[in-house]
Formats: C-alpha cells, sequence, structure tokens
C-alpha cells in the first residue's frame, strides 16, 4: 500500500471542491450557478447531456480515469459536432464513491480539461456528491445559427451518406485492452492507432470550419436572417455514430422517413482490423462496435466529395439515400449476401 | 404483484425513450443536441447543475416518485432564483435499474414538469442509462442581466442580511415522514405545511418580478449597457440555503471577505416547530437542516423591508454585515449565549 494515497473521504468535500475548481476559470465559478456569455447575436443555444456509468460505460479495466475525462468530454463535444454546433462550455456532475483515491478524481479532471483544451472549452460549474457508484453526467452548451444548424430529420432522396472515419476501431481498442493476446500480429503503431481510437476518440468540430469556408457562415451576423434564407435550406443532416455506425444510419432514416442504400465495399476498414479477427467479427464491429463518434451526414454528392478530400483517410461516401423505408447494406462482392440495418441491433441500454 | 405493472426491462430504451420524450416540447427532442433560443439581447447565459442518489438525496421511505421529480427541479431553479435568473430550460440525466416500474419513472417525470410548468420552463434533453443505483443530475439554465447577477461576492458592511422564508421546516417535514408519532400533537394543517416544505419546496423565483419592479430592470436592453453602469453597481448579493442557513451564511461572508452579526429572536421559526421537539433541536434543524430553498440575501436595509413586506411569512430581516471575520450568531436573551456559524457543522457529502 501507497502511504501518500489519500483518500476522497479524507479531504472531505470542501477539499475536493478545491481541487476540481482548480480545472475551471477561475472568475467563472463560486457562485450557485455560472455566468457564462450568451452565445453570439443571431445564434442558438443548443445543448446535450450524456451519463456514464463505472461498469457501464467504462470500467478500470480498459481505462484510466484520465481516459474515463477525456472520453465523456469527447462524447459530449463530439453531439455538439454532429449539430453543426461550436461549444461554449460544459458543466460535470459527478457521484463517487468516498474510498476512491484523490489522484482518481485528478486524472479525471486532467482528461476532461486535456481534451477540452483543444477547442478551447471550459468547464463552467458542476456538482459531487457521494455514490456506491462513480457516475459522470455532463451537460455541454454550443451555439450555431439556426439556419446551418445539422439535424437528423432532413435527409432526402438524392442526398449521399459520408462517414467521416473510420468504424469499428474504438471497439478493437477495447477488445485489445481486455486481450492483449489478440494484438500479437499488429506492428506497436497498429496497436497504439486501435487503443487510441477506443481511449482518446476525437470529437469531429474539424468539420465546423470546412462547413464555415463552403457556406460563407458569417462569424458575426446580423439579427435579420434575411440572406440565409435566400440561400436555401442548408443541405446537410446527420448525426454522431456514439451508437454505431448502422443505428446512426438508420436513426436518420427514420427520423426523415426515407430509406438508404449502403454499399458494403465503399465502408473503409480500420487498418489491421483483418488481421484480428474473422471478417465476420470485422463487420460486426464497423456496423454494431459503437464509440467511433465519427459523424455519418447526409448531403449532396458534390460536398461530400470536398469534405472526404479534406477530412482525408477514413473518410468516405459509403451510400445513398432512397424513397423506401428499409436501410439496405448492399453486398456487391456477394460474399456476405444483402443486409437490413436496424436500430435495435445496436447497443441498448435496458 | 400487480400484473399490469410493466418493469423498464421489459419495455427496454427505446420505450422508456418514447414515455419521456412525451414531457419534452417536440420540436425540440430527437437530434444529439437541443437548440434552444439564446437568452435576450445582452443577457448572459446562466448555468447550474445538482446530482441527486437514491439513499444519499432521497429515499422510498420519505419520498414518491413524484416529490423525488419536483425537489429535484426545485434545487436547480433555487440556484437560478439565487442568481437572479429567469429559466430558460432544463437538461435531465438519468440513472435508473432496470427492475424499476415503468410508472416510477412517469411519476418522476410529471413531479419535474408539475415543478417546471409554474414557472413555463420546459425539459429540452436529457439521457437515460442503466445503473444499480438511481441517478438523478438535472443541468438547469437561465438568463440574466450581468448587472443584476446576484452572486455571493459582493456582500459589504452596511448590508443587512434578509432571508425570504422560514428555515427548518424541510427538515421538521422529514422527521415528522421518518417518525409520524412525532406530529401527534399537531393539527392536519401544521403537519402538511411542514411535510409539504419538504416534499415541494418553492424556489424563489418570486424575487424576480420584485426585483425587476424596483430595479426598473428592462425586458429587453439594448446591447450598450450604458444605462445600467450609470444605476451604480447592483446592491444585492446572496446564495440560496440548500446546504441550510447557516451554512449560507457563512459562505456569503467567506466569498465576500466579510463577518456577520445574526440576531437569533430575529429569525423566523416556522410555525408549530417548537411543539415537536426541544428548543436545542428546533435551532438545530432551522441553523443546518437544510433543503428549505429560501434565499439569503445581503443589500441595503430599505430594499430588504421592501421585499419582506412583499414576501410576507417567514421573510424577515435577521442581521448584518461587519468587517469582522466571524459569523456570530447573538442571543440577546441570553437563553442559548452567543455562536459561531461555521461552513463545516452543515451537511457534508463525503
Amino acid at each position: 500500500m501507497k502511504v501518500e494515497e489519500s483518500l476522497i473521504k479524507d479531504i472531505g468535500e470542501q477539499g475536493l471542491l478545491k481541487i476540481v475548481q482548480r480545472f475551471c476559470p477561475q472568475d467563472i465559478i463560486g457562485d450557485d450557478g455560472a455566468v457564462i456569455p450568451s452565445p453570439d447575436a443571431g445564434k442558438s443555444l443548443v445543448v446535450t447531456t450524456d451519463v456514464l456509468v463505472d461498469g457501464v460505460h467504462f470500467s478500470d479495466r480498459t481505462t484510466t480515469p484520465y481516459d474515463v475525462g477525456w472520453r465523456s468530454v469527447a462524447a459530449n463535444l463530439s453531439d455538439l459536432a454532429a449539430m453543426g454546433a461550436s461549444p461554449l462550455g460544459i458543466t460535470v456532475g459527478l457521484s463517487l464513491r468516498s474510498d476512491l483515491p484523490v489522484s482518481w478524481v485528478e486524472k479525471l479532471y486532467q482528461g476532461m480539461t486535456q481534451c477540452l483544451d483543444r477547442y478551447n472549452t471550459p468547464i463552467v460549474g458542476g456538482d459531487i456528491c457521494r455514490s456506491p457508484i462513480i457516475t459522470i453526467s455532463i451537460t455541454a452548451f454550443g451555439q450555431v445559427f439556426p439556419h446551418y444548424t445539422i439535424r437528423r430529420s432532413t435527409a432526402k432522396v438524392g442526398d449521399v451518406i459520408m462517414v467521416t472515419g473510420f468504424h469499428g476501431a474504438s471497439r478493437a481498442g477495447l477488445e485489445l485492452l481486455l486481450n492483449p493476446a489478440l494484438g500479437k500480429s499488429l506492428n506497436e503503431a497498429e496497436r497504439l492507432f486501435l487503443i487510441q481510437a477506443h481511449q482518446r476518440p476525437k470529437p469531429r468540430l474539424d468539420i465546423l470550419p470546412l462547413l464555415k469556408s463552403k457556406f460563407n457562415i458569417p462569424i458575426w451576423h446580423p439579427l435579420e436572417h434575411s440572406d440565409m434564407a435566400s440561400a436555401g435550406p442548408f443541405p446537410i443532416s446527420g448525426m454522431d455514430s456514439s451508437d454505431g455506425l448502422a443505428d446512426a444510419i438508420a436513426q436518420i432514416c427514420r427520423a426523415s422517413k426515407v430509406g438508404a442504400i449502403i454499399e458494403r465495399s465503399q465502408i473503409p476498414l480500420p487498418p489491421s482490423l483483418n488481421q484480428l479477427v474473422s471478417p465476420q467479427e470485422v463487420w460486426d464491429w464497423v456496423l454494431y462496435g459503437g464509440e467511433d463518434f465519427e459523424l455519418v451526414l447526409c448531403l449532396p454528392n458534390e460536398l461530400a466529395q470536398f469534405l472526404v478530400q479534406e477530412l482525408g483517410e477514413g473518410a468516405a461516401v459509403i451510400g445513398y439515400i432512397t424513397d423506401g423505408e428499409e436501410v439496405l447494406l448492399r453486398d456487391s462482392s456477394g460474399v456476405f449476401g444483402d443486409e437490413i440495418l436496424t436500430i435495435t441491433r445496436g447497443f441498448q441500454h435496458f
């Protein structure tokens, strides 16, 4: 036993608050609520919440507290990216066991702030309380021009479907952490790529400057939206793939009341995945693995080609929207046969 | 066993989502995040988060799911009131056991929305996941003119200290629920008053229209703040008393680097409290009971008298700010002797 390891119950609530407040802007915390700047003129507020529970969403076996912090922030920022919104700040609601080392909490906040710092986003408030189960509840706020909001419900016939990056890598990384022997055929770079995909996913906020340049979205916009409206409807719909690629496509199609055809051969496979497991399992991870935090976007082909080129490796057009009712995964090679993708096959919480 | 009682695990995540989404505005939910209107021009965004854990903050013995919902919302709206902010919306992060009856969740949301409806505030989003421990994490957003924000750190010598209502009533209500025999000397109205104080606390958002009228705070304000600045600094500081009256006074004094003298005889006692327990215990509940969700405000005496008169029963000036370092509870009657109030005696989570 390390003698210097102090526990939460040793330092009490006030001691713990002092530690976590170091990770927040000093001029914002310390009141009943945080006062933060409003969205820019003409923009709307975007709000998203995620709850992560120890043993359900993360585990000490595969995730350090630093990575739990990083991932929990990345999941929320990914939801903002999926709305086309840029982040303003987050709040953190923590339930902690009193026998946790204080260093666990410090590492959690280090992971959260390291991820947040990449996007200049502060922790503006939160709450901490005692519980037998560690639970992390994050609410993220962002801003978006109403006209340029990315929604699930506006996909339409004629759109192609694109992904911003690889799917299945996060699940592969998790399996490597649970069963290191699985990775014996991989070199160090290949192994690290998959593990990082699981431990340090990157929210695809990098699409925002691309969209901004393509649509001439102004930084500040006059209150009247006339020239936005004259530009016609915003042609991009979509969501993030936190619950899996198949789930995202099926959710978008359900919300938009359309169907889709996905070409299996067009879906980019993470490098080295085929060396790990059988093709059947590879596809299970790619379609249903989840937590890759990529975006699935429906949009005109020309715009998709622009984004694919700018985003680079892993980004690809994988199919198109139809006026049908099903999401069909087509296999031109004939190896797997055609398959219908549904929402219920993905991760279900209950 | 009631045969019609369906459980969360029977209806699954999608079924559960359908039920809770009934309690949300239909045009706002269903995307990765909620898009909600920004604060009015010139106002800042105020954000506050609370986490409630089963067995720590609430219990089936004393609180129905309806009341858990009501209280969790009231606690967050109280934090907004304590900032001088009016509510815009809340998000709800829920961790639930899969063996909970579906009706438990419905009653929880009924309680939340009944409280929210009093203040025209919607549930704009959330997340639900499985956990062995029920945990409710609420984030509330509000808006306030920066100039008219109520802070903890600006109390000053010359201010009086006022409370917006009774303290100790919530704790008395809890004790009555735990031990009904305790209330045998009370009539039904007295008993109900105390129990309601515990189960259905009211956030003191009713001070906002009073402040608005007194300070001519405009509904909409031009972007330049010139005439606000010319009005001089906003003379009100304070916080809510969720962790107890003594804690609130001590927190304000610490943040403002001032002391205070409180007159014990000026603190209003909830009716019938003296019939329940010994004077010593009465004072313990009043000072340290917590969860009354009143406001403790520091302000010029004239303004305090105006608010006390408007707010009615339970509101009172109870002391004043000093240039000392201590919060002294003075007892002119000599029965209890003087006492120093500190932060650490109140409710500590760890």
